[in-house]
């Protein structure tokens, strides 16, 4: 079970940085090792590592090193974590708005009919 | 058209404070004014409004002064974009494992037939 507060906090603010969001595209797409992802954004390996440690310490993504070679991969559950806050946010938002239609939607009925 | 890395980056910025999420998830229930937000945060009305400033920055939320009353209300096309973003990720994520799944259980079949 994570904590979910604590949890949260970090991986938005892990998100909200656009090479980190990169980084998590391109692994979205499979494990790649920390050089591989180092090319596409012209960054150097010490600034990629940087963002990994962060992507890592909210448990985004995972690597590992086998003899030279760190690869690393996505972590799904607290990508599903964080998406699962932002859908309840926008489905609570549409009910709201799907009931109000109704209402809206009753009224004029029993207006027209009076 | 939204431009896509900097209102993300902020977005996510937003959403890493859990303060601010409570907010998002007080007024996904409907729109509200600023004391009543306040209210059940045990927060003074001037660190409210700070979090609601960061919020209507990144489009999160709008807010609109009646006399001396300011409601706030979800603005959903942020909300939208952040869960496509992560959606996105997290599909992308599976259908690879869904693809390696199908490879592996194909060379199984391969083997057993051999």
């Amino acid at each position: 079970m994570l904590n979910q507060g604590t949890d949260l906090d970090r991986a938005f603010h892990a998100l909200a940085d656009p090479s980190r969001r990169l980084i998590v595209e391109r692994l979205a797409r499979g494990p790649t090792s920390v050089s591989e992802l180092a090319d596409p954004l012209s960054m150097s390996l010490s600034a990629v590592m940087q963002h990994l440690q962060v992507l890592e310490a909210c448990s985004l993504i995972a690597s590992e090193k086998a003899g030279r070679v760190r690869t690393c991969r996505i972590e799904p559950e607290m990508l599903r974590q964080v998406e699962q806050w932002v859908t309840r946010q926008r489905t609570t938002w549409e009910r709201r708005l799907d009931r109000l239609g109704d209402y809206l939607g009753e009224e004029r009925q029993e207006e027209t009919q009076q």
